[in-house]
């Protein structure tokens, strides 16, 4: 069984509305999903993670400084992660206003904490991203970014 | 007067246009503006240059080699390209797809060049980016582009 | 007259201190400069800046949660900082520890607010790093960065 | 058996020698390592590998135009690199002087690709970085990332 934590902050709803999306998504694909908002997420919760998904709307070309508390705070498990899958998305008002680099913010976090990650050569490459609400498109990209991470925390388990 | 170089490398043709757009609206705003494709760009233009604009298509999530050999070329030209302006725009097929990585890949070796940059607090932040063909939003960030980086040049000249 | 605001957070002592050699610089080029924890400084303060310089640890390779809700906070003033001077610094532990990418970090946030920064083309690039408290060669990154932020806005301020 | 493919740029030597490192390294873990400077490496090099590591110097911030006409030519493989582990290493002349964006730069193609990476919550995050010739530090960091390549892509192998 595979445990996946997402974790996000949203103002206007649109970064929730993805972790829903991934969230039930990893569920069809077989694991056991918890989403939290991150002020309530624990480092409890992220250490009995086989998978880690980190969403956050774009300010300032990054993630939210609720989400950097989250993450600041992860330091106590400080090499306890190694291994595990990671993964991210974003939201925003614009194209060209910050997506990516928000994603890239959450990814670099990850990769510090050893996860594995894995991109996408199809569709969104670093990341699911949604200008705005997330549209037939952007729901698209969070569903199969559900599927992947279970599927990739299952070949890793299985090994 | 403000010298304009405008350097662009395109497969298929929508950096180009946005090179073109990004030029006339330079023109329109007073400079002197030459547009070269990057394996044709010399030296000697960069250092003519009050104002540097490059753009490239996103190729896996990066400037073009071609871009990167006139970048890695202008190495002789090595702290005397200080206190210029500079500015960079880009291309993808698609939302997510790299293209804001790109744009920030060019806008570093401005930087290392101690290059000035600047960025927009509407819009494309880090600089215009379209989605395949230019569309008449990427239209209009290229247009505003080439307005600005005149302007900062000019500013910058009258000190 | 040219005010400069000096924006840290520190844990250590180490980010603080470079905030510190900056400002003596700053003064010294002859500006106002006001230092302040991020947790302290006001939107207020930043309107009033004619150059800004934030500076931050690197926690997972981004500046702090405190610097990100600074950041988040001075959405209010959005468009209004359009054309100040901007710069960053960064403190981390070890050499490929994510120094550059926490000051990137901070760049991005000054290019959405639309300010001016400069690279330099010698010396560290994007900005000053530390690799734990400032040695002799990060002292120097730090006094010349403090000389040319000011140099920049005396520039624009000129024009 | 597990095939891994370095690919590298090297002006002054410093790469290849971190790519030799890594190699030895690789070997010892029990895979069959080919390294290849990057106008030498060929698509079919890259399908065969199960594991691909890029190297390059830092040239504005970036990897080589060399090593960028290499990954552009990967396109050929698009999609059939998915799954692959994935991997990368800089050196550069100075401290702040631009070795992380690199690394990432290359991290980014390997994910655009699809690939598999890994960070490291010890030493060099997101790969090994030398300034100038690799010293002892960084010959660990390029040990390191040369034993952990191959036992992700054993992992992966196995499941």
């Amino acid at each position: 069984m595979i445990n996946v934590l997402i974790v996000y902050t949203s103002h206007t709803g649109n970064t929730k509305k993805m972790a829903e999306i991934i969230a039930e998504s990893a569920t069809t694909a077989g694991a056991t999903v918890l989403v939290r908002p991150a002020h309530e997420a624990t480092n409890d919760e992220l250490a009995a993670a086989d998978a880690v998904v980190l969403g956050s709307p774009t300010y300032y070309g990054h993630s939210s400084g609720e989400m950097r508390h989250f993450i600041d705070h992860s330091v106590k498990l400080h090499g306890k992660l190694e291994g595990k899958v990671g993964a991210a998305f974003a939201s925003s008002h614009n194209i060209g206003g910050g997506n990516e680099t928000t994603i890239l913010d959450l990814l670099h976090a990850l990769l510090i904490h050893g996860m594995v990650i894995q991109g996408n050569s199809s569709g969104d490459h670093y990341g699911p991203v949604a200008i705005g609400a997330p549209d037939a498109r952007a729901t698209r990209q969070c569903e199969e970014l559900g599927c992947r991470v279970v599927a990739l925390a299952a070949r890793l388990q299985r090994a």
